[in-house]
């Protein structure tokens, strides 16, 4: 059960933030991170402790109707390279201090996990289904996928996280995405549609058209899709994207701070809301990307992201490459003077 | 002399970059700064060291004239509340591992050294003259404040330092910011000019007003200013903007990477552009703000700034808090495994 943030703190909050010497306002975004970081936490004085980020890697049924660039294999390789330390979100975990998991939840293909003794080993099954023909997943799978997710969550605040980051690797998993779009927010699907990994026009008519025959044959719609997010989402969602959402879902549940990445986890963390709303409380969006359908998905969940630097490489890069604006936040919070103490005429 | 970097490397740069196990493209803006970075070090490995902060500061004749909304002792006290550590600018120093110098080239105030040891006394003038009336500096007092500039460059790089950010503290000095803008840059005084610290629209068009006097009465146009760069910056600017001038000049004469700021550094790098183009290539935008007609200018500079998160404190905070982003571009470059070592099929 997510509890929605206690807000009566709110003022106290916003004097502390409005008495640090600066004009009022001036810190702009800062200051709602601030405030929004120390409703989670119910203090003035905000800390972050021990972030974590949390990779899963799934495959796709729907990645056999050629809608993505890339070839499934590609997801067990990069998930051996994550191991070996030489991917994108090594290199920002290392930079800003992250712990990472990586956990395979749906890969298909049998891990030596003596030669990558880093892949935490939560295989639910190899790949979801083809969402073509009938749902991606059982409700078995996605309730042990959430739980995977929920369990990683408790192993990392066991370390002393209270800042979280989710990630995926998951050859056509921006495909789901645009489809929990479409039927949660109501929006034309060739506009949640984008070119993934890198789709040329055509291939990104393909994708569409496949999409739409999906949703066709789903007999979900816009209209009937709101009342049972769950059913939604288990019909077309990764594995991985089931563990990063019952991560989210824990991660609320217990109070740390959610730290989003980008299409992929947002459409996660949409699917997440629908759930349960107050996840939201709890959640900072950290990057627009470049996938078509992003920032429209933001505007209607009603979020501004961070940053917007063009990444569409997903495995959370997006979240990490925004961490250190968290961090900025805290720190005037916290270290700012304020008119109060410093001599300073209170200029607003 | 600022030399353009040399362009011959970009082969090499990009091939780099291209064979990271990652989509093509996939790092967005991060690729371009690392492909920046290179190119000003001359290197396929580039590294980032002993990080430096200016913050220069000075006064404004044109306070005289009610511009803005903070009174002129603001700027002494803000430049002493920085020597003891809780300004803004302070504390993202702190966060990021930057040096900071502290600087007075022309604070309208007699500090007490003593009292306030880390305030660097470079005093040019105590503040510059209305440029309502008179040209703000005398040529002497322009050149000496230049100077001030690149002596401070100097001294970062004996400790190191590759990699420099400038900032200002000077109540009023949105206001030549403005008017440099609308001469050089050509774009109708009206849309140059915002609310500084918190004007209001009444406030907003008095500035206006007397911003519109002062060019009428300096009888430089943007049709006539083109050509004479030095002459119109030395008219208008502030000791403190004319010390981030040599400064940003002298940075990249010695082939720094430039970490430009918000509004005021913006229009600072603007006219150290119209005297020496070259620099340019040495300089990343932090930030855009929320002062009226900063994303004119960049736009007009034809740059597109990393941030966009609403600050408008100046300091150079905005520069400060874009540094991990440039940090992220520099550990791709360097510790992303490759497609020809890494065992992945490359996917584009």
């Amino acid at each position: 059960m997510i509890e929605a943030t206690d807000k009566s703190m709110r003022f106290a909050i916003q004097e502390k933030i409005d008495n640090l010497n600066k004009p009022k306002g001036s810190l702009g975004r800062l200051e709602s991170i601030a405030m929004q970081v120390a409703l989670i936490q119910q203090t003035l004085t905000p800390q972050l402790n021990a972030p974590c980020h949390i990779l899963f890697g799934g495959d796709h049924g729907i990645e056999r109707e050629g809608v993505s660039l890339s070839p499934r294999e590609v997801t067990y390789q990069q998930m051996q390279n994550y191991d070996l330390g030489g991917g994108g979100v090594n290199v920002f975990c290392r930079q800003h201090g992250f712990q990472l998991r990586i956990v395979d939840v749906g890969v298909d293909y049998d891990f030596n996990h003596a030669e990558y003794p880093k892949i935490i080993d939560r295989k639910v099954a190899r790949g979801t289904r083809n969402f073509l023909y009938e749902a991606a997943m059982s409700t078995v799978e996605w309730e042990q996928a959430l739980r995977v997710g929920a369990e990683q969550v408790d192993a990392c605040i066991d370390t002393g996280c209270n800042i979280i980051c989710f990630g995926e690797m998951g050859i056509g998993n921006t495909s789901p995405s645009s489809i929990l779009m479409h039927l949660f927010e109501d929006i034309p699907l060739e506009r949640c549609v984008g070119c993934g990994s890198g789709l040329d026009s055509e291939g990104v008519r393909h994708k569409t058209d496949v999409l739409r025959q999906a949703v066709a044959n789903s007999k979900f719609t816009p209209a009937n899709s709101s009342g049972r997010p769950t059913e939604v989402t288990r019909y077309f969602a990764g594995l991985e994207m089931a563990a990063a959402i019952g991560g989210m879902m824990r991660a609320a549940e217990r109070r740390l701070v959610i730290l989003v990445d980008g299409f992929i986890m947002t459409a996660c963390m949409l699917a997440a809301s629908r759930i349960e709303p107050a996840v939201m409380d709890y959640a900072i969006f950290g990057h627009c990307g470049d996938e078509g359908g992003h920032r429209l998905m933001l505007d209607a969940m009603g979020v501004e992201p961070l940053l917007s630097l063009g990444l569409r490489l997903g495995e959370g890069t997006g979240a990490l490459i925004a961490y250190p604006i968290v961090q900025s936040a805290v720190a005037m919070l916290n270290e700012m003077d304020n008119f109060g103490h410093a001599n300073i005429t209170k200029y607003f």
